[in-house]
């Protein structure tokens, strides 16, 4: 059963199957009502002219049913330059303790220090504690606990009335 | 007084006085030692082949004086598609109250708007009251106040570790 996946980057055609598997995992955050991405824009996203993230996805062998997928993208830090971003990282309820989770996280990891990025930024919910722990023991420090640094945001109709004339 | 500057978008030949001002601020948020970013390094990540940020500049009008900037990047979301990430935004103390802030942060949300980002994010530090205010009547929101999420790091040297064999 070990090693009955391949880790690989996505591909166009695997848009509608990512597409799921983000609102599979959206249904375990209990926030499914917040997805509104399509497989098609993922596939203008990700695999047009300008690219908008990036993405691995975990295969079966022996059929073509994805069971996870990392999505990044890389930021950046004025004080340190280049960065990588992990959106999500998720694996299919049924094929959890395989070791894919780790794989597809260590293929971002490993982008991150091919292109020179200084760190790998991601957000847990709170009460993920599973999680949590697992991103902890891997070597991952919860900055939001030792920095005191808050997220704010302006969502599309906010934008849209700061710039209005 | 008034309209004695102009935004624009940065170039190669910026980048020296844009490591200035990132200095400037890191000191006005007590944090300048954790600064390693040099004029040669935003050169290379902003107008090289591969563009990891983008920078709008404030210039006064009658000396090539950089006053301020604001630095971007695109992100992404799995539940909505683009974001835009502004990751610095800095007027020098001398030329605050003059609303070149708000022309630069307006110069990144119009980028945003354009390029059909549905959200604008941003990290605020949880001392900075005064710029907390600004932000808030302006219509962004404090998602750590309001959200469950905690923002996870691994520096290089965690990454190193992590995909060592």
């Amino acid at each position: 059963m070990a090693n009955n996946f391949i880790v690989r980057l996505a591909k166009p055609s695997d848009c509608e199957q990512i597409a799921d598997l983000i609102k599979e995992l959206a249904v375990y955050e209990k926030m499914e009502e917040q997805v509104k991405i399509t497989a098609d824009v993922l596939r203008t996203d990700g695999f047009g002219e300008e690219k908008f993230y990036h993405c691995f996805v975990a295969e079966l062998k022996d059929k073509p049913l994805l069971v996870g997928y990392a999505l990044y993208y890389y930021s950046y830090s004025t004080w340190e330059g280049r960065s990588i971003y992990m959106e999500d990282l998720y694996v299919k309820p049924e094929f959890r303790g395989k070791g894919i989770g780790t794989q597809l996280w260590k293929s971002v990891t490993k982008v991150g220090i091919e292109k020179q990025c200084s760190r790998l930024d991601f957000i847990v919910l709170n009460w993920n504690v599973n999680s949590i722990e697992y991103y902890k023991q891997k070597g991952a420090f919860d900055l939001t606990g030792t920095e005191k640094w808050h997220l704010f945001r302006m969502k599309e109709s906010e934008m849209k009335a700061f710039i209005a004339p």
